[in-house]
């Protein structure tokens, strides 16, 4: 392509401080160094993370502004840096904010899905070199996740971006990029739901709605749903839930009591909690059953926001774990959901509540603060 | 047996009063009635979940004094109630305050070993029928954990009585019946240490020790043993620990900070809470591997203490859980840690500090109290 190895001007939605609205700006994107990738990004979905961080709480101190958020997209390759051979220019593509460099321990271990190769890229917002590719009026920009993907043009290191089939439409399959892979893999691999288990999420956002998803396709008998916003329980119910619950319909009661009470007195048997709220974690602790209950940790609470639990409440047999992006490894699964939502076997389309131009961000993660919409979908033109 | 359906006169420990020691008393002892044995106590050992309800920190507001402690106890079968089938009069036995009915929702789920037939009488320290079998100066006294082991004579429900091999040493396998199992099952059985993995194990009393052995016995490569008694650190090596750390010996810096740094930075494996102290059930939570650690809580902390983490902590992949009895079902799987101590599979004698009378038990809990011994038996006449 005729922009390879040129920086190119495009636009990006800026968080310039933390607790402002993002700013769309004109910005400039280097070429792709080695072991890059420049990529033409034709959607990204808005995640309660980038919100997390819009609200100065970034999960880890050194995340900075200026920043280009966004981790939940999908492109087409424009061009690759030196040394690149899992991609090439034309590839469509998911990037992963949970990338699989194949070569760090956890990768190696087999024991865990979590990549640690892209580390500092997180935390500093700088490429491997230890420098951006982002400017704009010639201040440089920090990189979000490894993604930054609310920008028509990013730049990412090769280990985290994943080829998928080129058929599937990419502004429904970058929802795989986080929401549907965490909460349906948090189900399906983490907790392991069992044919004929009873199941209580809590929140019904796109990760929430996934746990549901993931827990009917594990076979789960029961499915609690839980959100304080009623008009999520239609959805909830058609993608699999059994019964909806509004934890403001039952006054002081607290909902863990009323799961209790829903569950003949000793708790369900997996409970996801899909908000990252302390109380809400601590809630879908107690709600587990107190002998073989598995609580599942999948919303991201703040920093350093403690919960207490009484540790007598796990000897009888209770575990308390979490997961980040489903358990799911970035290149050997994420092709594969993208191969079950063609085969009908995954639903995104209901997750989308509606597409967005850029210029529209601020207004679509207004409605997820009010916990209106699971997904917003940017359509770049 | 001619005592059989009279009551019997014999010596028993009494707790009068939380916070005071034990009474060596004469009681009576009723005959058992349906579903229930008498069992003629042969030795019992000294654990410190009789010291939690000695120090007036029971786990449950209903134990309530006067009472007879003691639940780590081997016995033979004097006389049985009509309908008991499981054993007859002469049988060798371990009662098993965490009893196997078969019957209860959880033993037939075949999801837990923590059997709930008898957690009235549990926490009533009254037999089924609601009723005590001993008297002392015709003062009713409550049973204890259905077992009541320290006195001559004890009645317990035949769920809760466990027939075993008549050649084994009643007063080394009586420890099974509490630390020996609770620790070594924690390890094998809960934890599941895989071979090659790094282990932890905090507080080396009997049930630290055996969850030394169970990580020895599943092939863990480093064991790393912790107390702040020194002297602890000689059995431990023997009994297969790789390195023992005493928290006193690091001054201000916390004893995860120094697991961390041994274990590479990432923590190790497997970590087992032995001691019940909420601040060591944080470290072990802490030392844990912060993408595929389990922190094993085996401990039995105070009923209502809470203890604090980030549940941030949790989503790259830590496990916190906890076991009762380490996974074991009392009466499938007792009677084959007894042959695994006949095989010299399990080591027991090494776990027996020193063998006393009923007269000298305060002093034995006085040992125990400053973390000296690991476990006093009571070998009665």
């Amino acid at each position: 392509m005729d922009t390879a190895g040129k920086s190119i001007t495009c636009k990006a939605a800026v968080l310039w401080e933390f607790n402002k609205p993002l700013s769309i700006e004109t910005i400039e994107v280097a070429p792709p160094k080695a072991g890059e990738v420049r990529i033409k990004v034709v959607a990204n979905s808005t995640c309660h993370s980038d919100l997390h961080v819009m609200n100065g709480m970034p999960w880890d101190k050194r995340m900075q502004c200026p920043l280009i958020l966004g981790h939940e997209g999908a492109g087409i390759v424009e061009s690759v840096g030196a040394g690149v051979t899992d991609v090439q220019p034309g590839d469509h593509v998911i990037p992963l904010w949970n990338p699989q460099c194949r070569k760090c321990e956890n990768c190696k271990s087999n024991r865990t899905n979590v990549c640690s190769g892209l580390d500092d890229t997180h935390y500093t917002g700088l490429m491997t070199d230890g420098t951006s590719r982002f400017t704009c009026n010639g201040t440089v920009l920090n990189h979000f996740m490894g993604c930054s993907t609310f920008s028509e043009y990013t730049v990412i290191c090769d280990m985290a971006v994943c080829k998928i089939n080129p058929e599937a439409p990419l502004d429904k399959v970058c929802v795989i990029g986080c929401g549907i892979s965490t909460g349906y893999g948090a189900a399906i691999n983490s907790a392991k739901v069992k044919e004929g288990s009873s199941c209580a999420v809590f929140g019904l956002g796109a990760v929430g709605l996934s746990a549901v998803m993931g827990c009917k396709a594990a076979g789960a008998k029961t499915i609690i749903a839980i959100d304080i916003n009623p008009d999520k329980a239609q959805l909830a119910k058609k993608i699999g839930a059994t019964k909806f619950l509004n934890p403001k319909d039952f006054g002081d009661t607290p909902i863990e009591t009323v799961i209790l009470k829903e569950s003949g007195g000793n708790g369900v048997d997996y409970t996801f909690e899909c908000i990252g709220n302390a109380a809400t974690v601590k809630s879908a602790f107690y709600s587990s059953h107190k002998a073989w209950g598995v609580c599942e940790v999948v919303g991201i609470t703040a920093l350093t926001k403690e919960v207490s639990i009484i540790p007598l409440a796990l000897v009888a047999g209770r575990k308390w774990q979490g997961s980040l992006f489903g358990g799911y490894r970035g290149k050997d699964d994420v092709p594969k959901l993208v191969e079950q939502y063609m085969n009908k076997e995954l639903n995104i389309d209901d997750f989308i509540s509606q597409n967005i131009k850029l210029e529209e961000v601020n207004e679509a993660f207004d409605l997820m603060r009010e916990g209106k919409f699971a997904r917003s979908v940017v359509k770049y033109d």
